[in-house]
């Protein structure tokens, strides 16, 4: 099958599934979480392959890491499901509705998109976890996984598609798995305009510029996360120096951490030093300006390409500006609009940072760790958008549909 | 300048305008329109010139017709300037909010989108409605029109420019029109990932089909509007009667009249010959299939082509269809997602047309006619959208919006 079949196939199969009721979709998405303990076995045999393969061809620990599905992630995917099916059914829901002055009645109803293609790497748990939310929004799920993982993703393939079959409502095709792991199939599913309604590409730079270069589909991106601490001289300093080791070291690894740091000059000298010496006792490497290496000299220099580095590591840069604005005006040149903070007790200050940062997600007081579905109450996400239209941050169920506008009469006739 | 830099411009400019007070912005519109009444004789006499050459060039009456500035659409344009002024401004609304266990307040509020690009054709109306719409809502506008209305579109700009030039906290560039004619200008408006957030393609096949292959901006497409009226053996006959004639004939020109009647099979003998003899004697041309030619002969044999048709023109494909689900089933085959139709009295009919229609807009015992940015209660709109993500059907002032989250914490950080 090329890929364009596999999604032939998909936009075939949504027909059946759009129309399913939430009891029927939760039982399905019940009977994929114990098809999958039931293929528990199987599914860590081939992911045993998989994490072999990629040791010896070199890949690194932390990739290895990623791709390895051990006992506690197992059920942490069978749970995630679970949760899915417990989420409330965002499709039907009447978003708004209003009686125009003719009696016309417009309501704003939420309802499935169709396909949905997802591109991701090496984390095996996606595949289940994404089928089920596509699935619980009325959609069919097309799957890209990395070919790193693919023994995996095929085992989990095969325990949902065992799950799938015992519903006689559910076409096959309903939830479908690339298998080709070119590029040009890449390629070809991001052009595949006649049957995906939706591409949500989530990976690195390399594959979101693939993606804005090949994809004609509606994308949802998953971008970078170069996110921004900004340390107002309002802030209370014990709230600053916690959000901003909490920040930064508590996950280096993922979207959400802090890349850069930056801090009010009047700071510079008193609560600055303090928390570069806690965050090198942490392991992280400070890359600064020449402020931050005249009061901590172990900085390295910041060179210009620093604040546009997603680092993803221990690693962080870090700026002294003169106020809030100049943050702000720092963010504008470098942020992806993915997460950023402040610590200020200033409410003016604040609330301007709230309102002009141009970002997916703003917080006040608290870590840019949070930008995440699971923290923001969505039960489990598809990702985080760095776009603008359709959503921003956080992508929970309800991105997943459409808002269709049903009007109804009885019998208006327009006059021009 | 090249349309690069009138973006570059547009998007340096937007900083000014995205923190602008709602009270400044009616000022900002209020003076606009006053600046068109002012200058009505110089629009009215760069108009004369486009028609005239329109004319000389053998530009078909339909088309003179949209580029011809009345006194009357110069009224209509100042006014729904100031109706832009009166509308409720999106920008700043919470959408909602909540409160999770950790104490985190999370609030999704509307803020503008950037820089917002509409290309457009010949209605030279259009310049200022969107420059007004783009700068209610917070965004700055690039506005490229047809080549056919450049020197109006020049004089309403100027016009525009003047007003703008009274309010020292708006920059030059706010709204920018292109005014360079050539495709290539339009392409490298598509490709100006760099400063434009939102396009607009308003048009015809051709520039939606420029715009799916050459676009790298994000866009909300209003494409073609194929609409379907189905009519069930359930429905009132008069009020299908009435409802058919006012899809069809009440304005054929644009994207919200009905291109296809589908007609359930018991009402081919008694209801179908009445209904076509009226449209038929207001100058309707009707393509109908075999049953369709059976009970009324005079109709042209309709082929495969014609359901695919938006013929915007006195002509009108109609089909004979066994129930409700054939019917779905060829708007799902034929439909363009724009504005589809149902007249029924059985609420199981109706309710199972209106769920299952996937289109922007489902009308129940009403018009198409109604799919329509005004009748919606949006004011003035940009256009219907044809696609799913972002906005479905007409499109207000609110969709020129995007939904940031703004978390506000007291310290919390993250354990995992």
């Amino acid at each position: 099958m090329t890929v364009t079949d596999v999604c032939r196939t998909a936009a075939e199969a949504w027909s059946a599934v759009k129309g399913l009721t939430t009891a029927r979709k939760n039982a399905l998405l019940l009977d994929m979480a114990a098809a999958i303990e039931d293929n528990r076995a199987e599914i860590i045999l081939a992911n045993d392959a998989d994490v072999a393969a990629a040791r010896a061809n070199g890949v690194s620990a932390t990739l290895v890491d990623r791709l390895t599905l051990t006992e506690r992630r197992m059920t942490g995917l069978v749970s995630a499901i679970r949760t899915i099916a417990d989420l409330p059914d965002p499709v039907g829901q009447v978003v708004e509705g209003w009686t125009r002055p003719n009696g016309l009645l417009i309501e704003r109803v939420r309802e499935p998109i169709g396909v949905v293609a997802v591109i991701y790497e090496a984390r095996p748990n996606v595949t289940a976890e994404v089928a089920a939310l596509c699935l619980k929004s009325g959609n069919c799920a097309v799957l890209r996984g990395s070919s790193m993982a693919m023994a995996t993703n095929k085992a989990v393939m095969a325990a949902l598609d065992s799950a799938i079959a015992r519903h006689d409502a559910v076409p096959a095709g309903v939830v479908r798995l690339i298998t080709d792991p070119s590029r040009e199939a890449a390629k070809e599913l991001m052009r595949a305009k006649e049957f995906v309604d939706l591409l949500v590409p989530r990976g690195g730079p390399e594959l979101i510029e693939s993606v804005e270069r090949h994809a004609t589909v509606p994308t949802v991106i998953d971008g970078a996360g170069n996110c921004h601490v900004y340390i107002d001289h309002s802030a209370d300093p014990d709230m600053a120096t916690a959000v901003t080791v909490n920040a930064k070291t508590s996950r280096p690894s993922v979207c959400n951490a802090m890349e850069t740091l930056l801090v009010h000059e009047e700071l510079a000298r008193d609560w600055l030093p303090g928390v570069l010496d806690e965050l090198a006792s942490a392991g992280v490497e400070i890359r600064g300006d020449a402020t931050v290496r005249e009061v901590w000299p172990k900085a390295v220099a910041a060179r210009e390409e620093d604040w546009g580095t997603e680092y993803l590591d221990l690693v962080l840069a870090v700026r002294v500006v003169p106020d809030v604005g100049a943050a702000i005006a720092h963010i504008d040149r470098w942020g992806t609009s993915n997460a950023e903070a402040i610590v200020a007790r200033d409410i003016d200050v604040a609330r301007r940072f709230a309102r002009e940062v141009d970002s997916g997600s703003v917080f006040v007081n608290t870590s840019t760790r949070y930008s995440d579905g699971g923290e923001f109450g969505y039960g489990v996400e598809i990702g985080v958008s760095t776009q603008k239209l359709h959503i921003r941050g956080p992508i929970g169920l309800t991105a997943l549909t459409t808002v269709k506008n049903v009007v109804w009469g009885t019998g208006q006739t327009r006059v021009v």
